[in-house]
C-alpha cells in the first residue's frame, strides 16, 4: 500500500476550463481495465513538456519532441498503458504515427496537433487493432470532469490513482491546476517521470511554458527515485488553455509568473511524491536533504548515491539503524574532494555521525525511534558551501522484487 | 547457495614458501566462529595494495595506504571480520594502530610492517579487548597449510569459502600463487573487493607488485559488481615472498612478468568471480560484454548500467525474457552520442535486438531458454569502436532483500 497517501477524490479534482478527457478499456494488454485515455483541448491551448534523456527513448517519445517543436496548437492527448511502444524500431514510429492520425481524423485536427504517450512492457509492438478500436470509445465518454477517471486509465504497476488540483487567484481571477501522474518503478526521472500531465486554464505568452515545465520538472520529478532506473518513455507535459481570463503572463520576471510557476510546482511536488509513496513494494517515504555544498550537482550526486543504495534502503525496508550503510554511500557518490570529517548526518532530529564518525550523543535506541516511522529525513550537512538538494525516495522490500520478478508474468 | 561454485579443499591450496597463517576465535561480533587471521611473512617479502576509493574509507585502510608507502618489508596481515572499524572517527584510528603494535610487539616486528584490515558492520568501534586476546590464539596455530582455514576466517555474509591456488613455471622453477577473498555485499569494487589476498613466492623487483596488483585488480575485482555498493573497505593486497629460487623479474615487458602477471590475474578473476557466485541471494551468474565501443570507460558505463539495474537483476530471478529493460539501461547509461539503432544485443547466443528494437529473428522460446541458466551470457555490440570491457555480476532475488534487512538483527 501507499505510504501516508491521501486518496484523491473525484470531487477533489477540478475540471479546468477548456479540457475534456474520456477513457476506454481497449485490452491493450490485459482486458476489462482502463487502459486508454484522451484528452481534448480546445482551440488556443498551449502545452510544452520534458522528455526522458535515455537514448532508447520511444517511438511516442520522439514524436511528442518533434510535434512539440513544430507545432503551436496542441489539441489532444492519446496515451495507452500496457505497452511502452519502445525499442521497437521503425514500426514503433509507424504505429505512433498511424495513432496521432486516427485521433486526428476523428476529431478533425492535425495529426501534428496529437501527443502520444505510451506505457508499460518495452519492446513489443502495440496491437494497432485494439488500439485503434479504443478511440471512439474514448471520444463517447469525453467530459470535463474525467480527471478521477484519467487518474486510473493511466495506472500501470501504481496502487493508487495519482492526481492533485489546486486553485489560485490571479488578477482577481481564479485559476484552476489539475494534474494526474503514474509511475511506480522504472523510477529515476530524467527530466520527467514516466507521465505525467498538469493542466491549467491560465492565460501565459508563447515562451513561458516551457521554462515553467523545466522548473517544475526539476523541482518534482527529477527530484524523486525509486530503483535508480530511467525509464525509456518519461514525459512530463504542462498545457495551459488561456480561458481563466486574467491578463496574459508574459515572462518569467513578472509577480503572475512567480503565483503561477509556485502553483504549478505545488502541484508537480505532490503528484511526484506520490509516484515514491506508491513506489513497487515501498513502506517507507524517505526524504533525503543534502545541504552545504558547492554545487547543486554534487549535493544530488550525494542524495543520489543515498537515494539508489539498495543497502540502505533495505535497512530502511528492516527499521534498523545501520547508518553506516548511509556514510558508505556518502563515500562512493563521486565527490573526490569530499573531507569526511567535516559533514554531519542527521536522522530525523537526530545527529548520528559528525568527525568522520559516531556522534558522541548518538544512541542506538533514538536511531530505532526515527527508523520506525513510516516518513523519515535523512539530512547530510555538507559545510563547504551554501547549494543544496532534496531528493524524495522509499525504500526496497520483499515485494520490489516480487512485483519486478513477476511484471510481465 | 553460491552459483556454479567448486568449493576449495584443503588440499587444493598450495601453501606458499615464506607465509604461516593462523586464525582465533575472538568473539569480535558473534561467538564460536573463526574471525580472526594472521598471517606472518618471511622477511624479504614485498608487498602492493590497491583500495577503496570511498571518501569514508575505514582505519585500517588509511593505514594500510600509510604503511605501504613508506614501509620496505612488510612482515604481517592482521584481519578481523565483525567490525569494518569504518565511520569510526579518531578512535577507529588509535584502535588500528593498538592492533598493529599489538602484532608487533609479539612477533618482534615494527607495528609499520603490520598491516590491518577490518570487515563487517560500520559505524561500530573495535571490541579491542576480545581483538588483543585474538592475537596469541592466532600466533599459536600458525602454520604454512592454513590457506583453508584463512579463507574461512574472513567470511562475514558469504556463504561459503573463497580460496584459489595456482603453480606455474618460470626459469625452470616453479611458482605458486595462492589467494583467499571474501564479500558477497556492498560490492562494487573501485579499486579492489572488500577483502582479497594473493601470495606468491615469485621473485620481484622492489617496482613490479605495485603495477601487477593494479593490472590484477582491474582486470578481476574491479569487473565486478554485486549491488553498487562500494565498500569503506576494499583491499585487494599482492605478496610475494621471494622464495621461489628463479631469476629477479623486474619491470614490465619481460616474458617473465607476462607469466607471473597473467597467473595472477588468473587467480585474481576466480577468486572475483568466487564473489559474484556466492553474491548475497544470487541465483544466476551473468556476465555482461560490452564491445565495439568508442572507449574502454563507455563500455563500462553501459555494462555498469546493465550489471546494476533492479528491473534487469529482478528480471533475471525470475528467468523472464523482459529484454526491454536492458535496452533501457543502455539508454540512461550516460552515453550521450550513443545510436540506439546501430547496436545489437545478444542474449547467449541469441540476437535479441538490431535496427532500434527487437530482431526478426527473436523468439520468445529462445530468449526464455538462455534465462533459465544459471550461467547467463549478456553480450552489447555497439558497432562504433575497438574497445571492450566484461563486467561480472548477479541477479537479485527476495534473499537479497533478506540478508540486508537482516544482517545486524
Amino acid at each position: 500500500m501507499a505510504v501516508n497517501y491521501q486518496l484523491p477524490t473525484p470531487a477533489s479534482l477540478h475540471p479546468v476550463p477548456g479540457i475534456t478527457l474520456g477513457y476506454a478499456e481497449a485490452h491493450i494488454r490485459k482486458p476489462n481495465r482502463k487502459d486508454m485515455l484522451l484528452v481534448v483541448l480546445d482551440p488556443g491551448t498551449r502545452a510544452a513538456g520534458v522528455f526522458t534523456q535515455n537514448r532508447f527513448c520511444a517511438a511516442p517519445v520522439t514524436l511528442c519532441r518533434n510535434y512539440l517543436e513544430y507545432t503551436m496548437e496542441t489539441r489532444a492527448l492519446i496515451i495507452n498503458t500496457g505497452c511502452a511502444n519502445a525499442g521497437t524500431g521503425d514500426i514503433g514510429m509507424t504505429n505512433a504515427r498511424a495513432t496521432t492520425k486516427a485521433v486526428a481524423d476523428a476529431l478533425h485536427i492535425k495529426p501534428q496537433q496529437v501527443l502520444p504517450f505510451s506505457t508499460g512492457v518495452i519492446l513489443e509492438h502495440l496491437p494497432m487493432d485494439r488500439l485503434l478500436a479504443g478511440i471512439p470509445h474514448c471520444i463517447a465518454n469525453l467530459k470535463p470532469d474525467g480527471w478521477f477517471d484519467a487518474a486510473h486509465a493511466i495506472m500501470t504497476t501504481d496502487t493508487v490513482p495519482k492526481a492533485v488540483s489546486k486553485q489560485i487567484q490571479i488578477g482577481g481571477k481564479t485559476v484552476t491546476i489539475t494534474g494526474i501522474s503514474k509511475g511506480a518503478g522504472m523510477i529515476q526521472p530524467n527530466m520527467a517521470t514516466m507521465l505525467g500531465f498538469i493542466a491549467t486554464d491560465a492565460v501565459v505568452g508563447p515562451d513561458v511554458l516551457q521554462a515553467m515545465v523545466k522548473h517544475a520538472a526539476d523541482a518534482s520529478f527529477n527530484s524523486i527515485t525509486i530503483d535508480g532506473d530511467t525509464s525509456t518513455n518519461d514525459s512530463f507535459v504542462l498545457i495551459a488553455t488561456g480561458k481563466a481570463g486574467h491578463a496574459q503572463i508574459n515572462g518569467e520576471g513578472t509577480a503572475e509568473y512567480g503565483q503561477l510557476q509556485l502553483a504549478v510546482n505545488d502541484v508537480a511536488i505532490e503528484l511526484a511524491q506520490a509516484i515514491v509513496r506508491d513506489g513497487e513494494g515501498a513502506t517507507k517515504f524517505i526524504t533525503i536533504k543534502v545541504e552545504g555544498g558547492k554545487t547543486h550537482a554534487e549535493c544530488m550526486k550525494i542524495a543520489k548515491a543515498i537515494g539508489h543504495s539498495p543497502l540502505v534502503k533495505t535497512a530502511f525496508f528492516a527499521s534498523d539503524p545501520n547508518l553506516g550503510r548511509i556514510l558508505a554511500a556518502i563515500g562512493y557518490a563521486g565527490v573526490n574532494d569530499l573531507d569526511p570529517t567535516t559533514l554531519k548526518l542527521y536522522l530525523g532530529d537526530v545527529l548520528v555521525a559528525e568527525n568522520g564518525g559516531r556522534a558522541a550523543s548518538y544512541k542506538e535506541e533514538d536511531g530505532v525511534r526515527v527508523m520506525k516511522a513510516a516518513e523519515i529525513l535523512i539530512r547530510v550537512e555538507l559545510n563547504r558551501g551554501r547549494e543544496k538538494c532534496t531528493l524524495w525516495t522509499c525504500d526496497f522490500s520483499y515485494d520490489y522484487v516480487k512485483i519486478n520478478a513477476d511484471y510481465r508474468s
